[in-house]
């Protein structure tokens, strides 16, 4: 097992109705007025803007709103949040919503004291070491970000879709009711759920030996969450397959499932940002198109581990078998596993690889250059 | 899924060589001076010592010693160090050891605040809320107490073994360098492994439904411990087994485990505390003893559990074969499975079920008073 720090002080208040405890969590920081931030409303539909503000009235505490975050989060909404923050002079950023507000908190929270455009931290030219305490509402389980110190937003001028981390951008309280998301339309779910998924095929399939403990993990997490998924499907509302969804997510990327690897491949999500920077589709509808391919492009670096995971995950035997297992079970649940699924017309290939590009090369079990990236993306046609 | 908490801001340091970090670490939070507890001379022959007292001298650390401190930590050496620590002014408590020192170490962290007898805390006449910081270099994984606020101190007047949990007492930052772990005698890496199985099956088997992401996890840790304690017996320095034991038993009772729990239902830890208490057994030892007969005793309270048991990790059918099949791994890897194999009388049952008694009932799957103790300790004869 490889080297590793595991440090995580998100404090995570898990179950039903626990909405409401937010303004006291808050409370017990002495903060007296926070930023608000949400989507597009959908937490006005369900009642957990109502939740939220009557527990922060309760508690005495102040808020300014900034809503319309939207899924893909694209960075003039952070820069406006920013202007908000500063202007009103908040103390903290409530995050109500999934990875796309919460990403855009962070964002916001490192912003505030940092002079310069906050896009520098994503592209390498500021290292975030401040940001205003970030709380959260967890709306919908997918991205992780409620519980570590990471952000992704896109610069919609340069198309980029970048991330940054931080640790001072891990949540102080995040809270995860798993009530909120009987409302979520099925795609919304399957998304999340496929997300959480390759989160934790980064680092499953990133080359490291010897860790097994974190193999067997990380195979619990995957048939979990695919198992959930299904189940939700057929009822949104089945608490048990809600919450053990929403608790996989929340581990696939806390630092659990990377102890033991090399920070994982990131590959998939690297191409993929690319899809929803220059398509806006939801991303995890991008990994549905992405990852299968990257794994049938990369599966000879580490063919043991792809048949484990054949055997473990499908009751298969060859690699292939079980990538194409994951690919089936991505279309059963209504993923896309293509280009053509997206509406993504093939003489693309090169604008994409072109925008991927800009940043390769990346990945850990396999490095991949321009032309690599091209042959992914051709495979996923 | 039951509601939980999970808050854990324990910084884990794990690696080869990491125990020369521990300076740094203690630094890192301005403490020029840290009381340095441990046993009773191991560190001294393996290096370890050196390692961190050359650690402290390099970043500028005064220090002050209590050693002697030995398994099933008494009452007396904690008294012992309190006043030390008060007399010398420390600002820190550094344990370097396992369970037993750091046990004794939070007790020490906590007394030094408390002005009466800190064995209050153990009986609940006291709720420890302040303690001094505590750094911890693990020696031997067993416990999991490098990763959580619990601490188990046996009073040797009253040959009570009781514990106390506080969040003050998370060590601030756990060195784990499973290198140093090489040199353990045999007996100690099995009881450490038998101890952290354990710490899951209290979690498995307390009669909350619904987590099968929970159990998944459980039921890979534990086979990843049985699975490195069979190959450390074989080799005691493969790197791998050792780091995968040393992880899984940190897991095992850092928080993770407990999520979406009744909280555990620790009747095999409190009745083996009466053993430990009254013969000096070691703990894993007494559990290996305590824990098939509990299993025997209360299966009908969740046969479909501990069907799945027999299923996941023996590959067996009936609940009954599984606690077989477990009883037959103990005795397969040398840990006494009976009062026999430990030189304890039959005749003793009465004594043992007096001393455990006195905080009964407890249990979570089954609720056991005096008479369910002494019909366990008969099917442990």
């Amino acid at each position: 097992m490889r080297d590793f720090i595991f440090h995580n002080p998100t404090k995570i208040v898990f179950g039903k109705g626990k909405v409401k405890q937010i303004g006291e969590e808050i409370k017990n920081f002495g903060i007296k007025k926070v930023l608000l931030l949400y989507g597009r409303g959908s937490i006005k539909k369900n009642g957990v803007y109502d939740d939220v503000t009557n527990s922060l009235k309760e508690n005495g505490i102040d808020w300014i709103e900034v809503s319309g975050v939207k899924p893909n989060p694209v960075l003039s909404k952070v820069h406006e949040a920013i202007a908000v923050a500063r202007k009103e002079n908040v103390e903290a950023i409530l995050a109500v919503g999934g990875g796309s507000v919460i990403d855009s908190a962070k964002t916001v929270a490192a912003g505030f004291y940092y002079e310069g455009d906050i896009w520098d931290a994503f592209i390498g030219k500021y290292r975030v070491e401040k940001s205003l305490p970030i709380f959260v509402v967890l709306t919908i389980s997918a991205t992780g970000s409620e519980m570590n110190g990471g952000a992704v937003i896109t610069n919609e001028k340069t198309n980029q879709k970048y991330s940054f981390w931080s640790f001072t951008s891990y949540p102080k309280v995040s809270i995860i009711d798993p009530t909120v998301q009987f409302s979520l339309p099925r795609e919304q779910t399957v998304y999340g759920g496929v997300d959480a998924i390759v989160h934790v095929l980064e680092y499953y399939f990133d080359g490291a030996k010897g860790r097994i403990l974190m193999d067997r993990i990380m195979e619990s997490i995957i048939k979990t969450i695919m198992e959930s998924v299904e189940k939700l499907i057929e009822d949104p509302k089945d608490y048990d397959a809600r919450s053990n969804l929403a608790w996989s997510a929340t581990l696939a990327l806390n630092g659990l499932t990377s102890a033991g690897s090399f920070g994982g491949d990131w590959s998939s999500h690297a191409i993929e940002h690319s899809l929803s920077a220059l398509y806006d589709i939801p991303h995890g509808a991008g990994l549905a198109i992405i990852t299968p391919a990257w794994m049938r492009y990369v599966m000879e670096e580490d063919k043991e581990k792809f048949e484990r995971f054949a055997k473990e995950i499908f009751k298969k035997t060859s690699a292939v078998e079980g990538i194409d297992a994951f690919k089936s079970w991505l279309k059963s649940v209504g993923a896309p596993t293509s280009l053509k699924d997206a509406g993504i017309p093939e003489s693309d290939i090169e604008k994409i690889t072109d925008n991927a590009a800009m940043r390769s090369p990346f990945g850990k079990l396999k490095k991949l250059y321009r032309e690599d990236i091209k042959e992914i993306l051709k495979l996923a046609i």
